[in-house]
């Protein structure tokens, strides 16, 4: 079986990550035998902009649609705002491919640097609505410069896109044997939360098997930082689900461990893997940008592939590396670059 | 100078924690000698409303205005739904008070338990609009229990309102000397972030002398965990300010050390001092509420009425007892009761 991937290294360090998460991905390949991987490369994203004014070429969405899945480094520069970036790149591919479902693990791994003082267990999986809510870019602005200026940001929440992603987020859990945590905030929020909770509550009743805890998220916040490990299957609105990832990427190594995927759950779209880091043009080029997202990344397009023993196994092979400790990128006090990691990893899943 | 202070002690352990926090005004009021405290309480909260089905008397908006502060302890208790609990009580006061400044100190106090690993400094200053835009309250739901079932909830921002917290923000960094941060999320709230940045970029050109950054609330989240260090005075909108203030309680010793004080810096209404945690039923009566939440908003109190000195001696109280250790409440690790707490805070603040 051969699987085609179209690769979008992007911007910054995307390329240089990039590599490495694919490195990994044709080891695994390699090792198992029964599948492979077919790459198609674009140059899409911001220098493409600069020499061709728009981020992809014209035919790009359909193009895309031949694909399995996307693989895609990291979008945004400087001198290209971010409206134009993100909502004709990134959030272009999010929403027109219906990937609904953003899939972020909150793991921390063995040997990852460690952010709280208190051990604890932490394991979660952020199940993050992907394509409405409070990112349904709806709104208004009203008497502009003047005394009286107001400004409307309208959040849009269906019922066909809520109850998906909660029973996405059901689905995972009794897979998994674990608890479902709603994450929302019906005590301000009056009409969209309170919404929220009610279709979380329906939707619960489908699944009497599996335990709910609901949470607002000023205290699910918090509890990230106090008690993670109360958490198992998250499940939480567009907005939410951005701040609640980035508190659990700082409880659980930084960002350079910080992976996501955009799933289509019907298949009718390819879905979307990328680390949740950003082009980082600061060190672009220096070869010291971290791939350990990247391939943690690619680990969940193996298990997109339900090739799951190889997620697994890449899983395992980056614990290793970050136990050994002596081939990491300098922001987690290693001096290694960002090829010497990812062939760590792979030597690391070659051994097993 | 005698301060006019309306007490609202509330539901669950609000009485309890209220009492620890008045002995501590007390107590200042005695050692300086120049000003004292005339308190009178009132009844208002769950309680109330399950005898006269109201969360206060019908003037009671009447009578508190005639007051120079209210001391508020908690509000919300199982059975009263908190759209009326909230909603005609908290809520309410802080808008029809026109209390638009939310002001919490995000600050590790010496002794305080430490959530995370590395030793930073933490002392920060959130100031949290208050008034309008995501908790405005406005949205619709249309097609109820219909396949096509949509809400909308909308956030309403006003030049006026946006432009006065962030002034506010800049005088206090001016004043002390710091910086200011503005938390938003431009790149995905596509009108009212966008807005929101604006008037910071405006605003800020008026105080050519204070630093200032810019920080998206995931990027935020994520740093209040990795670096809180590098925040000083922190300005943002009225959700974002719930949620990061909780990370912050979740980094500088846990909800039972967050104060937070509801100002409305035209003194034309009186302004509410709180702690931000609940009612907590469940330990509701046993004596073993931790009062430093409470304590704490009394010593901003103080700071707004002038008494900056004993303010800032309270906060000394408290990490005396802190650091000592022998006189915490369980939730601290310690087997103190609430009186005990607030009475050795109350002996330390005498002895200096
Ligand atoms: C780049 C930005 C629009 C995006 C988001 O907010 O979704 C990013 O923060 C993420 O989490 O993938
Ligand atoms: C009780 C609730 C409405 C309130 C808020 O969200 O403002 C609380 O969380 C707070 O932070 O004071």
């Amino acid at each position: 079986e051969t699987f085609k991937i179209a690769v979008i290294p992007g911007d910054g360090i995307g390329p240089e990550v990039i590599d490495e998460g694919i490195k990994v991905l044709n080891k695994a390949a390699e090792l198992d035998g029964s599948f492979s991987f077919d790459y198609t490369y674009f140059p899409w994203g911001c220098e493409f902009y600069n020499e061709h004014g728009k981020m992809m070429d014209d035919d790009g969405m359909e193009t895309l649609k031949q694909f399995d899945a996307i693989y895609l480094g990291a979008v945004g520069y400087p001198g290209v705002p971010d409206h134009i970036s993100l909502r004709e790149l990134l959030i272009r591919i999010r929403k027109e491919f219906d990937q609904y479902v953003n899939l972020r693990p909150i793991k921390l791994l063995k040997g990852a640097p460690q952010t709280l003082k208190k051990d604890h267990t932490i394991d979660m999986l952020v199940v993050r609505e992907n394509s409405e809510g409070e990112y349904s870019g709806s709104g208004e602005r009203l008497f502009q410069g003047k005394p009286e200026e107001v400004v409307l940001q309208t959040g849009v929440f269906s019922r066909k896109g809520t109850e998906r992603i909660i029973r996405y987020a059901f689905e995972e859990a009794k897979k998994t044997g674990k608890s479902v945590t709603s994450i929302s905030k019906g005590n301000a929020l009056n009409y969209s939360m309170v919404f929220w909770d009610e279709v979380f509550e329906e939707v619960s009743r489908d699944y009497p098997e599996v335990d709910t805890y609901s949470y607002l998220v000023d205290a699910a916040s918090m509890f990230f930082v106090l008690d993670p490990g109360r958490f198992e299957v998250v499940v939480t609105s567009n907005l939410f689900g951005d701040i609640v990832t980035d508190i659990g990427a700082g409880i659980a190594g930084g960002l350079g461990l910080a992976a996501g995927a955009n799933i289509n759950p019907t298949r009718e779209y390819p879905s979307m893997f990328e680390p949740v880091h950003g082009s980082a043009p600061d060190i672009a080029g220096k070869k010291i940008a971290n791939p350990l997202a990247a391939i943690w990344s690619a680990s969940q397009m193996l298990d997109f592939f339900g090739q799951e023993q190889w997620g697994a196994r890449v899983l395992t092979a980056m614990e290793d590396v970050l136990q050994d400790g002596s081939t990491l990128t300098p922001d987690m006090n290693g001096n290694a670059s960002t090829d010497q990691v990812g062939q760590a990893v792979t030597d690391a899943l070659d051994k097993k």
